[in-house]
Formats: C-alpha cells, structure tokens, sequence
C-alpha cells in the first residue's frame, strides 16, 4: 500500500444492498468501490462528465480482483478507502479496501483504463496524471509523465 | 383490462433481486416491468436502440404506481404481463402484472413517453403506434392515428 | 404537504444509478426513496434490524407511485425529502420528493405497512407510533393511538 | 478450463444494466455470473433455498476477479458459460465467461465456499459434491471425497 493515507468515503448499507442470505450482495462492493474512486477523482478535482464532454476520454475498468473477507450487513456504517498503485501511460491501479470500525470486510484491486470516445485506450491527459500523481505521493508526477 | 392477451415474460429471481428481509426489493418489481416492456416492443419489432438511433425517439417513464400485494421470494419462477390501456399522441399507458402462478404478487400502471433528443414529448413515431395499437387490438389504429 | 419541514437526505448520483439513456433509471428513485425513508426513521431513534429482532415486525411497501418530473444525471447533488401524510394502524402514508437545488425530479407517494413475522400487517409498535406522529407534528401522538 | 462443457445460461442485456457510458455497468457482470451458477446448480437438482433451509449451509463468494475485454450493450444476447475448475473440501473454483455470440466479453474466476449458519467454512454436503464432481467430469467424485 503507498504510504500517504488513502482517499476515504463513508457509506451507509441500505436494503437495497443486500440479499436474502441478509448480508451485502456480492457485486454491490464493487458499486461502493466505484463511488470511492469517483470522490477520489472529484476531491482531486477531476470531473468525469466535463472531461468525457471536453476530450471524449472516460474512465473504464479493465480488471477487477475482489477479497470478500467478512460480510457487511443492513445499517452498517462503512468506509471505503482508495489508494492508488501504480500509474501507467494509460491505466490507474488503485488498491482499495471496505471497512466497517477497524474490520476488514473486502479487498479490492482495480485496474482503470482512460479510453477515448471510440473506445481505444488514451493516454491520461497531463492534469489528470498531475493529480493523481500527487495524490498517490510517492510517484514523481515529472518521471511519471516520462514514461 | 385489455380484452386482447397481455403480453407475457417469463423470470427467475435470482440473489441480486432479494433484499435482508428474504423477498424481493420493492424496487426491483420496476426492473421486472421494464423487461416486459421492453420484450413487448422487440416481439412488436420496435428496435429501441434503432429507434433512436435514427430518430432520437427515446421512451421514458413519467408516471409509475405499483401496488405490492404478496411478496417474491428467491428462485421464484415468475411472469410479467403487459398490457397496453390507452395511446396517446406522445403516450402510452400500459398494465402490468407480475405473477407466480395464478398468485398475483404486484400490479403496475406505467405511462412511458416518447421523448426527442431534446428531451421533450414528442409524437409517436407512424410505426410505433400503428404497432402498439396493432397489439393493443381494441383500438383502431386509424381511429387512434386521427387523435 | 405537512406544514412540518420534512426530512432531507443528501445523495450523489453515481455511474450504478444510470443507464444508457444517460440519466438515472426510473427504478432507482425507489432506492433513493428507501435510504430517505431509512434515515428518517433513524433519526427518529427507530432502529429496523432490533425492531426486526425484538418484535418481528418490519416494514413492507403496500404501495408506491411515482412521477417523474425530470431526470437526474451522473453527478447530481440531490436531496430526498420525506414527509409522514397519514398514519394508520397499521400503515403510515409517506411524501417524498427528489430534488436537484430548487427543481422537483421526482415526487413519491408511498404506503408502507407494518408485517409481522409471518407476512401479515401488525399494529405499528407504540414507541415507533409515537416517533412518527411527533415527527408529522400537526398529528397528535395521543390522538392517534386512540385510533 | 475443464474439457466437458460448460453449463450455459442465455440472458439479454436491459436498461437496468448500463449505465451512462452506454455499456453494461462493471458490477453487473457479477450480477450475470451469479445467475450462471444459480442455474448450474439447478440443472445439478441443488436447491439453493432448500439446502439452506435443511442444513443451514448456504454458498457464498470468497473472491471474485473479473477481466474485462469488451463492452456488452443494450439490447446484446449474452450467453454465461460456467465450468468447474476445482473441488475442495469447502470450496469450489469456478471459470466463467460472458459472450456475445464468438466474442469474450468477461471473463470471471470465482471461488464460492460453503458456510454453515454460523458463517464458518463447512464441508461441501456429499450430494452436492457428487453433483459438482460428475459435471466437472475429469474430476473423479471418489477421488474427490477422500481429500
């Protein structure tokens, strides 16, 4: 995990994420993971619809590994921590966890993919690799930008 | 209701549609309407990708009133019926009813809207209509077409 | 409407509450009706999953309607507001609206209905009727219980 | 992947499955899958809600990764092919993939564990065991047992 403290978001579990085993479905981690990569990008100040507007470049995951650990239940109060990884010319991989207190209850590793309008990879545009750059810490935004 | 036959999807219920207190999350009922609908205007051979495709034509729900009247519970076989009540010039109003058996579980009265691009009402496209009144039977098309 | 503010719940609008139409699918202004719903009746100390366990008794929607004004979009701000119209003995009659700023999305009315373990309607527990008349104001908690 | 056949679910791709990009939302694979392997082990004579019902064992997702290659759309027939790829003494491999027609859309590796009422790991129940190990085919269900 990088050592700067990863972006959080708190959640609340509502009936409509869970089933009748009375736990969270499986694949709603994955829609609480997503809105914490969206409050990442927008608390770095990256907006998905006015970028997909301006360049045509959006946001798709191109790999999704999920740990399910413990199980969330109804009412539960959660946190969704994302770090991020790795920066690659075109692909994020951010390292992110759900957590309820201080229990581990699912680990995810997501791997993103900027892809313009016609669906092909792009390159992160500069201000986004800036930010995200920053953000992650450790990676120099200037020798990210040199790969 | 109609005095045609409804229109008829049959569904399983799965995890995803189950909420903590072991049946079906109320919500998930429109979902199960909207793929009758949706299968109704595919056996009618209206295209709705197509069709805005080439026209801009989208059709939007404005109104919806489910009654809840017995729960569905997980590995239900179930059926949704569809039934068209009334067209107008931009609407139409269709019944619904979700079955297991001869038990009917909930009922729903849903006006979809023809919508342009621009996100305004717009007229029933000549080939819809004639086509929904087609299967709506009672109503003449022509008749239909004058109002 | 109750002359009582009624309760407001801020939400976000993520990629999971869209569809390809580019707006929030219709059914999802269920979802975020419930986590309005849930969140007034937590904030009115009623607690579902102990009332759940310690009386059997949970809520059910007998009924819902929606009309859908305009739609909401990726990354919306929206705020649900809920009010009690009515209480039963059984029932509580709920309003609720969705809003971005000033402008009315959607607006709700809702029938929920007290069940006990086996799936029938119970009387609403007292503590958790006297929480729902205090809240709706002009309905006076003791009047109500003579009902 | 094993050399028997995958057991094969066909599904079509609704609103409620994409999102505002135009394409099926990342979780809702999941959501596919799951249906794949509710209707492998139905063709397999296992009750899901029986089994948990008599035994208190009931199946659930312990990880779960997810490539994605290509994008499903609106209206797409999918097929979802599910194999066996391993038996353990709680745990079951699974390999999974989304298609259209020849094209791989997703494909998901996934190990489901037995969980006794109480959440711990249980035993596969030797009817389901036989069950998974006869469609596996190249596992020997004896064989099997004895790990």
């Amino acid at each position: 995990m990088p050592e700067v403290p990863p972006h959080r978001l708190a959640l609340r579990v509502y009936w409509e994420d869970t089933d009748a085993a009375g736990i969270v479905y499986y694949a709603n981690y994955l829609r609480f993971a997503e809105r914490g990569r969206t409050e990442l990008l927008r608390a770095l100040g990256i907006d998905q619809s006015k970028l997909r507007a301006q360049s045509g470049i959006a946001f798709a995951v191109r790999r999704c590994a999920c740990d399910y650990l413990k199980p969330a239940m109804l009412d539960d109060a959660l946190v969704v921590e994302t770090a991020i990884a790795a920066l690659g010319a075109a692909t994020c991989d951010m390292r992110q966890r759900v957590l309820r207190g201080a229990d581990l209850l699912a680990a995810l590793d997501v791997t993103v993919v900027a892809v313009a309008a016609n669906g092909r990879p792009a390159r992160l545009p500069p201000a986004v690799r800036h930010a995200l750059a920053a953000f992650a810490g450790h990676l120099s935004a200037a020798k990210e930008e040199r790969r």
